[in-house]
């Protein structure tokens, strides 16, 4: 076990793993009082903070040091991801009891310099202190060619509604992981996608640059519970075709269409495109896209029946908020 | 009490407080994946995020829940100030325990509410969960015209050492709050410095602006610990004279001495300027700048002694990682 005597040798130990500080992306790092850079002319900036909490969000005894650090800062890219944008840099706020230990750290920051590598997003800096639980709070600045913008408010009746990957893969990762206690093969491909999710960075901008989708949001709560904030965000509603929705391998059917329209994690797409345009490709690169249903008049969302008829589409992906939480 | 039957109701009565969020500042606001905004041309980017966390910066029972959001942005936004930039929105972070009712967070945003008006700084988005104590964690993005910023590193040896206002009010006013439990008068000018810090904004930009000082920072965590900061980053060292320290007033003196020394929560301006320019005037507008030692040649921060003497200063403040804290 390695203790840190100041603040101070903590910051330096957290800089070490992310040298150089400086560079094309970023004019002033760790060190100061605040970070500095410029931004590129003709580019608008974007800004996005998340949550990540041991107890909430992970586990201490369950989740590796490295898919704390991998996943804290995947998930909050995944927003730059929805807009259509490209990450720039992030700060990290990191709140560690005293009986966590340097090798806890060393994996974490490990799993973190990964994300950030992967995701070509600088350490810019954040801030450090002590608490009873491990507190992380990950904002990340990315930037945008003015204009391109995909935001979540664009969705049209008609519109057809896609989705990237597969749904609720994650959150069976997450089951195994719980079921397992630990004994789940690490290659098991939920279990690296509850672990290690990687927000779809490439699709989101080609998305954006072809002006293909008009509307788009990231997938982290469940489809139930973000599409119609989606649909809201557009004054629009949507009707869903469970049979057309990409589920996890290897489960039973109705378990896995219960974790496709309800399970969280995925930081998959789910984005609106025009009939109009021609049809999108299968396949984005190696990434499955999926038309699961069109964008309706009516403020509500619903899913086709198996008579053909409606029903409405209750909101019970991940809530913070909600007494019965899974 | 009101409770939040979801985390978009507990956003949307966040949101409520700030509108409109959108405006010359902020392309998109709250509710979508991220915030957008156009960087001004000839503007370089600022960014700083800070904890703010029941327990370790402030106290349920002791701090009313105005004070608390009223400081939250206010110590990130110094960050900004103590670049010499204006800041321009912010993320808020927030994660509530249920038993925290929604008189809590009325009087909580209320305050936060006061704070970004005063700083003309705009909500722009954040993350709503729960825990078991209250946390919050404030990102504050500014801006700086090109070239105008204020670094620590830029102190050389002969420099002028400043500071703005008085030293150790803040922590003067914590002991009285502590003592007190409640009954201080809410106008003493020690718990109101305590609860209600204003980050030396206008300072900062003038300083900035007319190109005043060398190198520059906010003193938050008290003067022993952070200039030393200041140092380290400009490779140098510094000379103190505790006679000329701009203490509070109404405090015995050994004990304003010590808290000037090693106080924290002041949120001044500590900067340095070349002995070449003209003198600083004794106030800028109504706040005081003192001159209280000099930048040395050597790498480390002495007090000038009775004797005339020299007598290490060693790092006192504010530091959650060190075992004895205040």
């Amino acid at each position: 076990m390695r203790y840190f005597r100041d603040e101070d040798a903590l910051v330096k130990e957290i800089a070490r793993h992310f040298l150089p500080s400086r560079g094309p992306k970023l004019r002033l790092g760790i060190g100061d009082d605040a970070a500095l850079w410029k931004p590129k002319p003709g580019f608008a900036s974007i800004l996005t903070s998340d949550w990540f909490l041991e107890g909430s969000h992970f586990l201490r005894e369950q989740h590796p040091p490295e898919s704390v650090g991998w996943k804290c800062l995947a998930r909050a890219a995944s927003d730059i991801a929805a807009m259509g944008g490209t990450p720039l840099c992030f700060l990290l706020n990191l709140a560690l009891p005293a009986a966590v230990s340097g090798k806890w750290l060393e994996g974490f920051l490990a799993g973190l310099r990964r994300a950030a590598k992967s995701l070509d997003c600088v350490l810019a800096g954040g801030d450090t202190t002590r608490s009873q639980r491990i507190l992380i709070s990950v904002t990340v600045v990315g930037e945008i060619r003015e204009g391109q913008e995909v935001l979540r408010s664009g969705a049209r009746p008609g519109d057809l509604l896609y989705v990237s990957g597969t749904l609720g893969e994650a959150e069976h990762g997450l089951l195994l992981l719980r079921k397992s206690r630990g004994r789940v093969s690490p290659g098991n491909q939920a279990l690296r996608k509850h672990l290690y999710p990687e927000p779809r960075m490439a699709l989101g901008r080609w998305l954006a640059e072809r002006k293909l989708a008009t509307a788009m949001m990231d997938v982290s709560d469940g489809l139930s519970s973000d599409l119609p904030r989606l649909c809201a965000a557009s004054s629009v509603g949507a009707l869903v075709d469970p049979g057309k929705l990409p589920l996890a391998r290897g489960i039973e059917q109705e378990s896995a269409k219960r974790l496709a329209l309800h399970g969280g994690d995925d930081y998959e797409l789910l984005f609106t495109v025009s009939p109009g345009k021609a049809g999108l490709p299968r396949k984005f690169r190696t990434l499955k896209l999926t038309e699961i249903g069109e964008i309706t008049k009516g403020r509500t969302v619903h899913l086709v029946g198996k008579d053909g008829g409606r029903q409405l589409l209750h909101a019970a992906g991940w809530d913070p908020f909600r007494p019965k939480n899974k």
